[in-house]
């Protein structure tokens, strides 16, 4: 068994615009790194916490990465074990785009790691979701499916928990935005109707069995046409400065879609190249830097692999 | 020019389930044939139907098939034409199988081909889904945009109308059984309710995409736990004698799903094979003989080519 290991997991874009809580994709940066190692005490501790500002808890029952572990040994017997925690948080918190599933899928894998893979990446899953409730007050699994499996992932179905990995357009590029304002994932959600027309749900899975065929024939057209959401983004957009002008920048640069990240504030433009989506970063953050907001950009092309091991 | 034609288009299953106004796919029977021939006196006539008990109307302006055939030579600048339709159901009328559908397409089959096909089949939907609209108070397209195309078909929107062709297996049978009770469509509709939980329909959204996935995967079993629906066939189910029944055994049998053709009371359940469909078809046409309902039962793989030139 090794005594240590540090892991990346990666920042995931959730709901991908029509598909609200039961699709994700995971991008190569930003992400999380963990740096995990046995020791004599038993018991799991958080020894160090970076680049969270002090916004998170160092309590290893209220911290989603240590509290998800506990819950991983727990469940393999070995609550005898001596655990310390590092998390490097190397992205911004509470930015949707996924940034307590990168923490505790970076933990979550550098505990199966210790322990020999003794679950697969999907028997993880549902280890991480309450992690998420525990972050978020809501047990998603549209960013910690992806973190852990890469690529782009749909939940079928919660109840029973059924992941499907989907295809993508290897070339494909997420150009994505983070305006710095706050906009809290329980916050976010609390602003959702319950109730919504019949009609505009038929709207919505016509267009999300859209985006699926998109991504299996690589048709970026239909993608982007079928990246509609009338349900959750005439809500969200209100919190997100200057929505519906970034959406026009990014469409009338060439992005196949553009739309909200999570539960926001992040927005993502999907692309067919690299160097769009940096001239689309570009422009977008001096967009928001005209409207006095500062921002924070990536680009990167679809995450295939999830956490790897560092060291 | 042709001075005569005659066409068979197919009958097809309409929301497949979760897929509710999107999703369709034909089947090879049953169907409905039109004869269709040029004459001197301009204007389009129906000159007789058979098989329909005397339930279609005979006005040109009424009936589905020449009021369809009307908007065509509108559309074409041929309002000068003398056109004579026979047509003969070989279908139950109210059956949730697109029986009106079926007639439409071979009346627009028909003269787009004694016109020399001038019109696309996916060209020739919008007036299929007005000859729809004429039939059941609705222009829907999830029967006639699988009648005309053939195949597994989704309308991933209606405005704009946007028809997308998926893959299946092609060795995947339906296995229909039409109790004789009668559901006309409008009334169906009328009992569905006009607002959901949204947590209902991200449920069903992940069954479209689940579907989708599965279909394109030719994966049986994800095929089959995806086709759930959780809106409509809780209410639509109370119309059909013995639902429920019907499912267990059709399940119990091999049956990779089993749901609602349409606005029903046609059911239908999906099978690996043919032998499969037809022992279905059995079991289930001795449940209702058993609770003294007369029906009619076929199995057929799915439909490839849409509306054929018989003659």
């Amino acid at each position: 068994m090794r005594s240590s290991v540090k892991v990346f997991a990666p920042a995931t874009v959730a709901n991908v615009v029509c598909g609200f809580d039961v699709l994700g994709f995971a991008v190569n940066e930003p992400g999380d790194e963990v740096i995990m190692r046995v020791t004599d005490t038993p018991g799991v501790v958080i020894s160090k916490i970076t680049g969270d500002e002090g916004r998170l808890p160092l309590n290893p029952a209220k911290n989603t990465v240590s509290a998800s572990v506990q819950d991983y040994l727990k469940h393999i017997g070995r609550t005898d074990m001596g655990i310390d925690i590092e998390l490097h948080k190397k992205m911004p918190i509470g930015s949707g785009l996924g940034s307590s599933s990168a923490s505790t899928v970076a933990g979550l894998f550098a505990i199966n790691t210790l322990f020999d893979n003794q679950l697969s990446a999907k028997e993880l899953v549902p280890f991480a979701m309450k992690g998420e409730e525990l972050a978020c007050g809501y047990g998603h699994a549209d960013n910690v499916a992806p973190a852990l499996l890469g690529g782009f992932v749909l939940i079928r179905s919660y109840e029973p928990l059924d992941v499907i990995s989907l295809p993508f357009p290897e070339e494909m590029y997420a150009a994505i935005v983070y305006p710095e304002v706050d906009v809290p994932t329980k916050d976010a959600r609390q602003m959702i109707r319950s109730k919504v027309f019949l009609k505009d749900a038929v709207k919505q899975w016509g267009n999300v069995a859209g985006l699926v065929t998109g991504l299996f024939t690589k048709d970026y057209d239909l993608i982007g046409r079928s990246m509609v959401d009338g349900l959750v983004e005439p809500t969200r957009s209100i919190l997100i400065p200057d929505f519906y002008k970034m959406r026009s920048i990014a469409m009338e640069m060439g992005a196949i879609s553009f739309g909200i990240s999570g539960s926001g504030p992040s927005v993502f433009a999907l692309t067919k190249d690299e160097a769009t989506g940096h001239a689309i970063t570009q422009a977008l953050q001096k967009q928001l830097k005209s409207i006095q907001i500062n921002s924070l950009s990536f680009v990167s092309s679809v995450n295939k692999k999830g956490p790897v091991i560092l060291d």
